[in-house]
């Protein structure tokens, strides 16, 4: 039998970051590559004894199959959690439990859009969402970012362009908060222009939000879903970094028409999300551990993310560029030379360190002299010593 | 703000057996409808203690992303489990480890097929794999079946139409044992005829056997995949049908090359699956519960089908023909007289009873006459009861 594919997953390549992972076990090697969350994080105990609460109390259903949606009491509780914690208000009939946030992005692709039509997001974006959107054939075109995150005034620009070409984009996907890879944060004056665009042109407008409770420093910002004007976006949320991604939890907040076909295409992918990990999640927000766990968090990614930037003011200053984001998960460095990270990789792997390059994130061939480096996973220590491997890679790497 | 939705979604309607779960709560509604395991069986004490076993031993990794293909140990103790119940041999790195048998459907309409390719189903077929194929525009032919199985003679003559109009199917897709919706299985020779007609045109064969588990008479008939010549069918399980559905667990054992395709999607589609059902199972399965389950599964289920069939003799005698299948979950009931069955689903409601309507199950507009009967999930004395509120509603549509 000789196997014929799909042309659908030409565009895709096997992932740079799985790449990573499987190198993550090698010994010895500081992987800054992955988004993994801490395992120190992961509220064992609290989760044990809700285990058996649910267990106790609700097997028959948490062992069954769920609501396509979701169970209606974890999606009443996510909207109570949404108030409190992003301040806009939302009801269970506009939220649909997935399977990871993931998959949020994977029914938004399938459903706000047809394969060859475009989309906008952010260049660089998400890798995720990169793959999401290419399984569904989109053209995804990248509006630059500097730091006040999405330069919206290219935005309309690139609207105008594409409308003049009859290639009206779908959607515009961002994640304005702690931006992944590049850990920038979308100002409030853009946010407010770009709800002003969404509108205007009759565009979607999707807010990824897988961060925005880890800040760190500065002053809150509001999610655009919260803003004046805002209750048109799409918002997607996830458990994967506040509680723990293993359980595979994820949300989207959607108006009603969106709602109908997140419905259908929900039943075709998977028929409902883990009906155990939704109780799971249930029972951690009412009792209120998430909000302990979001404090708790914060302490221990705030010390990693200080050391990750001390080291590499004391050990890559004058070769690289850096953000230094007041949330999330991540750095974005840019070499000053002219280096192809993704070529020197195997040197990196070689010294002992894993990262993501630069154009695992690009929507048009571009970052190659940028990196994503993770703060969260390792140890302090083991920062401070991937960023001065990633150094001795780079000299070696310009033959110095 | 309208919303302009993808075109992809227009062949699909919202299910009807999502309508019935829902109406299924409605009080003193017997529902025949679902596809649900009962709670009865689901091995709650034993899970209990894996659950304690896994946080205990596995907290970090448990509850942590996993690899995209799916946790080493589970897919080897998969690998072991399907030698020991279907007796063919395969290992590790051929399986993937799914969100639900319902996502490998998915997987597989991406992987082996382009949006506006033809497939080859029986008919009729199961709902989610109509769901799944729709959602990705592909035109699924059906092949009829009879209570020997699909009718091969017929898929030979439908190919080399097919293949004529220049319409080469990507892929034939069955449910070989205790058939979805029919509770038919297809006999060693049919069975035999598939593997070389799909060998002769190049054409992949996928297997899909939630039920195989679950035989309560006869003589067991190999899966396509264990019979010689049969190694290179894709073949999907799961464990919704004897662990529990709640834990979302399925999985797909394919040729080495299929895999490079899923190991794509599934990262696109939700990253991974369920790091903590994946360590549940693993304990599930190493323990050997599951072993001792599918014997008090089949001990359970047999009463209830004996209790089911014995109904329609007693009841419905004349007024309908209906499967007497040696397994599984479900009779196929054909009414005589020419009676919408979907039509009259708003009246056997009002009776107090629920059902799926043929047509859910057709690839062609067709069964408008049939019903499927779901015997796993109501007390023996439901399902009489239910069977004799169909009678009643039969008879009220026919004015009699």
């Amino acid at each position: 039998m000789k196997f014929t594919f799909s042309n659908n997953l030409m565009g895709m390549k096997p992932s740079e970051i799985r790449e990573l992972n499987k190198m993550a076990s090698t010994p010895g090697l500081i992987s800054l590559g992955g988004g993994m969350p801490s395992p120190e994080t992961f509220p064992k105990k609290d989760l044990e004894e809700i285990m058996d609460y649910v267990m106790d109390n609700y097997a028959d259903l948490a062992l069954q199959y769920g609501n396509t949606l979701g169970n209606e009491d974890s999606r009443k509780i996510i909207a109570e959690m949404l108030f409190k914690t992003e301040g806009f208000q939302t009801t269970s009939k506009n939220i649909i439990v997935n399977s990871g946030s993931q998959q949020g992005l994977y029914e938004l692709a399938v459903v706000l859009a047809n394969p060859g039509d475009t989309i906008i997001t952010e260049e660089p974006t998400y890798v995720g969402a990169v793959s999401a959107f290419s399984a569904n054939m989109l053209r995804m075109e990248g509006v630059d970012i500097d730091r006040h995150g999405m330069i919206v005034e290219k935005l309309e620009e690139k609207i105008k362009y594409l409308m003049s070409e009859g290639r009206k984009p779908r959607f515009i996907y961002v994640i304005p908060t702690f931006q992944n890879p590049t850990g920038y944060s979308m100002d409030e004056n853009r946010r407010k222009n770009l709800i002003e665009i969404s509108e205007k042109y009759e565009i979607p407008l999707v807010e990824d939000n897988p961060y925005g409770q880890l800040r760190y420093y500065g002053n809150p910002i509001k999610s655009i879903r919260a803003m004046k004007g805002g209750e048109n976006t799409i918002y997607l949320g996830t458990f994967s970094k506040v509680m723990t991604p293993g359980l595979r939890l994820g949300y989207t907040v959607a108006p009603d028409e969106v709602m109908e076909k997140f419905n259908l295409i929900k039943q075709a992918l998977d028929l409902a999300t883990n009906s155990f990990s939704q109780y799971v999640a249930l029972e951690y927000v009412r009792r209120g551990i998430i909000y302990r766990q979001i404090e708790e968090n914060k302490r221990i990614y705030r010390v990693k993310r200080d050391r990750m930037i001390q080291a590499l003011h004391d050990h890559m200053n004058g070769m690289a560029e850096w953000s230094e984001p007041e949330g999330g998960m991540f750095v974005w460095a840019t070499m000053k030379e002219d280096i192809d990270t993704r070529a020197m990789i195997p040197q990196a792997i070689k010294n002992g360190v894993a990262y993501v390059s630069g154009q695992a994130f690009t929507t048009r061939n571009g970052q190659k002299k940028s990196m994503r480096l993770n703060f969260t996973f390792g140890t302090p220590d083991q920062l401070e010593e991937g960023i001065k491997r990633i150094k001795k890679t780079v000299n070696e790497h310009l033959g110095r």
